[in-house]
């Protein structure tokens, strides 16, 4: 129901731009090499939901794990795992992203996925760090019925590659953006930096906003929701998950700081940052493996701060469009209860800032 | 296996003392009225852990939050809801602990049982914040079999009482503390502040610290692990979850201040934090409640903060003494692959600073 | 050198827009009843610099204390207060504003004026928290010189009112924005809240960005900085301190929520938060005083989370006309070694966004 | 008034222990290569304060930045610098200790002291970020007096030295410990990891604390204040300053773990850190510099996570050692208002815990 393109190039197709940077030969996380993603939906009555999985770096994680860093930007979430990321500055499992009700199957799928495949985990190595983000789908999912099992994650993860869908799709099938359909966005930049290149990835999971505050090309689109699109009073519920990779050598304190660059990437479209909305951000680093069993000194790269400039314009870019992809790959889904949240793409041609799609 | 007993008097009883506040009625953590504790306790083989429960108070904490805070002392650990006590400073679940690797099935459990009750979550108030707290106890138990089940979380909320056992219970079973056995532990202090008279209680979950650390009445133990009690390499991989509870109306910002001392109260039994311990404290008020649909100005109490200090010497003394409980009331334990841990109660009279039991 | 006005209309002149919620009367934050500004300003060759001071309420704030908090957007500063605002949550001096080399004299200054007025510092009631703030303005001012006094705190302080210029005065003379001429902004909102109007004011110190990143309405502006705006290499070493005023009673924890809102309405101009950009938020409450010798409880008022969404759009859209008013009514100045920052005023009719001024 | 030994060993005098690790042959923080301390005493009637400067490495802090990280564990302080130490991770000044309200003189004489050395700053590299650190002397000395100049901030830098005077010198002279006299401790530990030899200083300003919270070996001293000690009614408002240097190449995330010890190192001593005690550690590396010019990617060194408890045990048992000798150290000193703190040896022979010095 969504094309799976070579190239993401939803903002080109409608003459959108979101920046200034080249970006990466897919547009997506996946530009970060190594990097792959898989989706699992449920598309079917009032089950609209589903489980995207990050896999981060080919190998164990888990025995030679990524350096890493998370940022909350507004905790109304239940994101899981961030703690020790936070402490130790790495990342040791593939990040899963679902509904929010669906937190601990996914816990469960992943970290059962983790000790299948180490056997040191609760014997001799400790236990592991499932990272699991959510977003609250319940405008067009059922989630209390908690539909999302175990073995949807197992799936996801066996799945993942380095081509994947955008829009509607995965943990994003029923998601909301600014009262249209959300879902999965992606965008990635290429960083010219002291003779190197690197490439920075974001994937979001976008949930948040209201109709009215949406703008494009800093403009508001002027779109008020309708009785159609608003069938019934709704809390300002939503989230917003950024996934960052680079291949760029940062340490776990310069992660932190790209983490925070992405809050511009998400309110340049308009949003707020509600009370309700539960924006995280998870930033990791493909460059370098901390071995689980280091000793004494570890010989690391780091990138200079004076030079990480280029790098937060990259976060704030491809958050940016990140979020717009995710809207413009988004096909209209009706799910829990008759509700419906329609494509932007529906939009085209009648609304400022986003003209009809020209291929 | 374990008393459960009126009054928690273990450090009496072995002629100990921890500092110079008057103790509660119970001396556990259920003195702050309202508060409840209960257990699901697996013990069999390789399956030695379980589930504990802490209700806050009485009726529903979706539609009537609690005022907390939580702290991150060391963040080698997994806990979930975190983010969100931060960001809003409230508690909307009660707080479920267990082993590492259930957490995943602690979170379906206790979302499953909010959801049960609360016909809106998912609905049209939004989602709910599960808080699930974890020590690893991979020593004694077999957490790789992923034992604990959705259903005991539902056994614990139900059985949860002011009455509760201490030791090697609930989700204590399987943890060690120093190497000796210890699991749940509990105390309390009354404060007396500006003529009214406040309860502060603590349960501690002790899963932490190498022998040759442990100290009791500021004292080196003198205490060698021996082959016996070291019967694999193990790498520290402990952790200490702090519960606090009080009747005192703090605000989110003070019971912060009141979690962060709780280090002290671990420390002064010898611990340094080590990396791999994940110590996490939380602290909840259950002076006032938050409606879930408050609209515009609150009145709400508070302490000053010029009158805390006799605060924060009484949860460095609950939390020690908490410590010091789990270890007493624990029987000893063996478990998986037929690993033990004696409970401290075999070494009294033996041992520089615990004196055999007087009565 | 610049007007002051009863109302701060310089969007309005120009046509331009920062949001869909009422200005209060003045459009400044002395429209939060209480709050007076004052400025000292050194406009004379190399000595391109000052001091505004912030006032936020009547009486004695050591006495009577306000609630606030801090937030760090981007740490590359060196503000001081902020520890204590944090742990406190509280606010017992005026803020000072100055350049970066000057935060000594200030504090000097400021801590001068407080134990001129209160006999109790260092003697019976502890010492005294002055909050002193800056930015770098060493491209216009002969920042090495540190021609800022202890006296001329005093003397922004005493001539505080309810009226202040904006633009290149005070703390603001020798700033630069976007590399045109920055300096002191302003801009206040109304909130209509559970039947109660709320006011929202902003003073905004500014210093950062680059000519090219600049945008107006969401639209670069299409300048780029030629030979005469950047007469010699700049290190990007910006800065953007944001000071928040509300009648609204919010607590401590809810105060830095609103503070973190200022990352959009900053990067909503086209900053990306640089590297060497000290970007820090301060937020206080009028609503109601903490007395020093507060003892057991406080009855306090509190705004509810779930009504905050309409502040936090307030914050957005008064930091960023704050901004763009810091730069409209800021004079072209010539300082140190001949540099120039010129006036955007200058631009207006030639620039993407800016029209020429209507009246 | 001070000996100035060539080794500090306060606690061995005595017979008194804190921990298992083997001493520096200094047991100063100067046994960590290149890190050097000085003083300036002010000791006249009211005029009981002064000045104590830590280098921590030759050459250009400013050109050459170390690797630093700090942590507020209170902070009811007046610090100054930390946000930008978080912030970037680097330490660019030596770190100034004085009185609370000093802390403007101290800005301004250590940022003097940097203008002098750096023509670069506020030219072509930006400004720099002075480190002040405070506590409240105001018991014995006329704080509001504000007799410390910026000059003798030059005068500690330029005595500074590989030995230097424990107890009531420089910004120790005015503080209290217990209600006894306190001031300034030092002590180091050796840490053998992976066949390298590290170690690892601490220096400490001493001032919080209630006498009968005092205790020595984990057990009370005791001590009842009288009215000698207590001459007027006096507000708790201590604080403690902790400065730890190592050469172990530990990076900011790291260093910051390791300030988070320092908890454990003051609590043992008896202190709750209370309300109104400002208790800030800040640590930094001497193992590497980050270049100001650097560009690019750096090749740092690193310890891994896995070893860094023996680090942590030193953090805890040199904090310790270094508040047990500032006030072993320390000779009584009588001040304002004819105010006295006696030092604590004094007391030796007579008090649970120190025995009569033996040596």
């Amino acid at each position: 129901m969504t094309n799976i393109t070579a190239k993401n190039d939803w903002l080109d197709r409608f003459g959108l731009s979101a920046g200034v940077l080249p970006k990466g030969a897919r547009n997506t996380i996946c530009d970060v090499k190594g990097v792959r993603v898989g989706h699992v939906t449920l598309a079917d009555g009032d089950a609209q939901t589903g489980v995207t999985a990050i896999v981060p770096a080919p190998g164990s994680l888990f025995r030679e794990k990524l350096i890493a860093a998370s940022h909350v930007i507004n905790g109304f979430g239940k994101s899981a795992g961030l703690v020790q990321i936070d402490e130790l500055g790495t990342l040791e499992t593939p990040i899963v992203l679902t509904n929010t009700l669906s937190v601990g199957d996914c816990w469960r799928g992943l970290s059962r996925w983790m000790i299948g495949r180490e056997p040191t985990i609760g014997r001799t190595a400790g236990t592991v760090n499932p990272v699991v983000c959510e977003c609250n789908d319940s405008f067009l999912n059922d989630s209390r019925a908690q539909f999302v099992t175990p073995e949807m994650v197992d799936q996801a993860l066996t799945d993942a590659g380095d081509q994947f869908a955008l829009g509607a799709v995965g943990a994003g099938r029923g998601m909301s953006c600014y009262q249209f359909k959300g879902g999965i966005g992606s965008a990635s930049r290429v960083i010219e930096a002291a003779d190197t290149s690197y490439t920075l990835g974001c994937l979001a999971l976008t949930n948040f906003g209201e109709m009215p505050e949406f703008t494009l090309g800093g403009q508001p689109t002027g779109l008020e929701a309708d009785a159609l699109l608003r069938s019934e009073p709704l809390r300002e519920q939503g989230s917003c998950i950024v996934i960052l990779a680079t291949d760029a050598p940062f340490t776990a304190r310069q992660l932190k700081r790209l983490c925070k660059r992405a809050t511009a990437g998400i309110t340049k479209t308009g949003s707020i940052i509600g009370n309700g909305s539960g924006e995280i951000a998870i930033a990791f680093s493909t460059a370098q493996r901390i071995p689980i069993d280091a000793k004494g000194e570890l010989k690391l790269r780091a990138m200079s701060d004076t030079g990480v400039n280029p790098f937060f314009r990259a976060v704030i870019e491809a958050v940016n469009e990140s979020v717009i992809s995710s809207m413009l790959a988004a096909d209209t889904v009706t799910g829990r209860a008759g509700h419906t949240r329609p494509s932007l793409r529906e939009f085209a041609g009648r609304v400022a800032g986003l003209p009809a799609e020209s291929r």
